[in-house]
């Protein structure tokens, strides 16, 4: 079998070995249900605990502000549906003399969004349970301009949620400095609802640092298996239950685990996994960071010596900062889709943009950006991970050389066969 | 340390070595994004496939009616939703002339519930969404009675919820004979909402035959961690997507997995563990029952050739079946409570109820059938498992004798003080 060049660390990553340890220890052992008493749910319960101490810490958080749940999509969708809670249950403004339309309550993002955030509220639009601006991102940047989000508040504004780094392009939101300016705007909503500040980190979280408190976010959405993780999540809710500034709401009602924030069994093994993944991101972070930037620049080096002025880089905006693996590109010197590209190659394992969409279509993200739609339907997003090697950037580039010239001379082949 | 007699496996279970193998190969192997298109991604959809077909056959349904989730609690929370959202999607009904009080959707239950149903109903009760009849058990036979389901039945009622076996007497509910008076019943309602008919299978999958056919339910809830397997869970759901009789609505929105019907990217690994668990009951249910209830009726005999007129079985009510695998006990020859008791035993790991429950107050179940506020303090809900022997039994039943004797002669000492 062809040797296999994973380079779609953005769709998902393989588990460290400390991980799969980490799992398959607690698997064998640590099978108790934790709620229970006895031996066997005490130690299932200390290893939760302890796994919640090592996510807490790559976040700068504390233990109690962590909440485990079943992944990223469900932490979203908790985390915007608490807002409407929220809203609603703030009868100092609920009869606040706000207008007619503004007794929904509203919200404002990017659309530049994962659908795990942009289509929650979307239904929430459709359904009247609340109103929504997506503010566009600035092509000339590639992420939403801080000015364009401070403009778009309303009074009944109730969360801002604009994801840290982009998915498709790398490119990270300026989403600190955005958090500022509004904490400053809250200070004067004594009336009115504060604005919650959400943050969807899936992205971010093993590839830069991450600080809950650098960023002054309310919430923080933690996923797994984009950091080398298992397919479980968690969130970040800051001071959660001493504080009820920062309020969540529960999705799920049943046996009162996570402090009845979210009832159910907990899957003990994958949090252990998760536990682990966030500690190996602690101690390494900064050395996982170089080790991605320098393979990604490389990548970019190799293809534009070796595609020159037919390739074009989606992600590079600018001066705009990207996170340190994911190169967005699009080839211009054959007249085919990225996944055409993609399905012509031997050892290359990538994606054309969110693993979730549709293969076929100009990725929604590229067009948003003002990338030429013809661009954006060639559009290869490579992302590179912790083992990714030079070697396996030289193999890569030139499959993606072999995969073109194969479709060329095809190509020429069907020419020809017309010409006759 | 001293040899441990797990007797807690209505809480949980150890993993079979077969469903470790899965998912430890899955880990390793089928890491990729299931939605990705290249290889990596393509293995991993064939793996969640597999098991979607696996945990059909187990119940006798299609592939196509499986929904993978993170659990019991999840797959509850979503059905008794849905039958509100289906509630208010009827427009031919929800203006069709019913009183006031009608205009919500009305739930059907017993008092007998899982928090993961009882305290969603409570939820919808407090928060105005819907009406909710809790029905009450019969004392004489420990399961709710089928005329007293029928005789709560309004034109709102959207759902019946009864759970298959309850996970602290191991009685099982006439679920099968309820649900065909309700299909009766449903064949006339052509202008209000047909009844749509849910049962938990929580406690009941991998130790009875569960057939969705034969118990003629509309949603059906499955558990892995209850039938050794993985904290994972599934839902069933009749003919999803084919028929419009009973439908689904998401409680998340995202990336478009389990056809939207519940996004997130998929736990492969723990999918692969539930489609194996599956696959080891479908094959093993009747030897698993057969050996389970040997062991249940040897440790009730041993206790009451032990214990005498000394104890009292709290789930043996007139003629009423049970799971073959759970007993639930007062020992009455000392006063004070099954955790109590507990704690005295050095091999013994038992809980008194629900894991999910307080360990101290007795147990609302057992007090809903009638049963003395004094015994149901004693309670001890002793479930058998698949590897449970009878030398096991005999170490158990030795050492909860040795338990309460050390209690008695703390308790004579205590007295003999106070006489001092």
């Amino acid at each position: 079998m062809a040797k296999s060049i994973y380079l779609d660390n953005n769709a998902t990553t393989p588990l460290e070995s400390d991980v799969l340890n980490a799992i398959t220890s607690a698997l064998s052992k640590a099978w108790g249900n934790p709620s229970s008493s006895h031996t066997q749910g005490i130690e299932a319960k200390a290893i939760i605990e302890e796994s919640r101490q090592h996510v807490a810490a790559m976040l700068g958080a504390k233990a109690s502000d962590i909440i485990f749940n079943s992944g990223g999509t469900e932490g979203n969708n908790m985390i915007l549906h608490t807002a409407v809670k929220y809203f609603h249950s703030g009868q100092d403004w609920s009869h606040n003399g706000f207008p007619d339309k503004e007794h929904l309550p509203h919200f404002i993002t990017s659309n530049l969004e994962h659908d795990a955030v942009k289509l929650v509220l979307e239904h929430f639009a459709e359904e009247g349970i609340a109103s929504v601006t997506f503010v566009p991102a600035s092509p000339k940047t590639g992420h939403v301009m801080v000015d364009d989000v401070i403009a778009a508040i309303r009074p009944s504004t109730c969360m801002i949620s604009i994801m840290l780094a982009n998915n498709e392009t790398g490119i990270i939101q300026p989403v600190k400095e955005m958090f500022e300016r509004v904490k400053q705007i809250n200070t004067s909503r004594k009336t009115i609802p504060k604005i919650l500040l959400h943050t969807d980190a899936a992205q971010a979280i093993g590839k830069i640092l991450v600080s809950v408190q650098d960023l002054g976010a309310d919430y923080l959405t933690i996923v797994g298996h984009k950091f080398y993780g298992p397919r479980i999540g968690a969130i970040y809710v800051k001071d959660l239950g001493s504080s009820k500034e920062v309020p969540l709401y529960p999705m799920f009602y049943g046996g009162g685990q996570e402090r009845n924030y979210r009832p159910g069994t907990e899957n003990t093994a994958m949090i252990a996994g998760l536990g682990q993944a966030s500690k190996l991101v602690t101690e390494n972070i900064d050395k996982y960071n170089r080790h991605m930037e320098k393979v990604r620049d490389y990548l970019e080096e190799r293809l534009k010596a070796e595609f020159g002025e037919e390739i074009c880089f989606n992600g590079r905006i600018g001066k705009s900062c990207r996170i340190p693996n994911t190169c967005n590109m699009s080839l211009l010197s054959v007249d085919c889709s990225g996944s055409e590209v993609l399905s012509h190659c031997t050892h290359v394992q990538a994606s054309v943009g969110a693993a979730c969409h549709a293969q076929n279509r100009p990725s929604p993200i590229l067009l948003a950006l003002d990338i030429e739609e013809d661009v954006a339907r060639r559009a290869i997003r490579l992302s590179v991970g912790r083992e990714t090697t030079q070697e396996d950037i030289d193999c890569a580039v030139n499959d993606l050389k072999q995969a073109v010239e194969k479709i060329q001379s095809k190509n020429t082949c069907i020419s020809a066969q017309r010409v006759e």
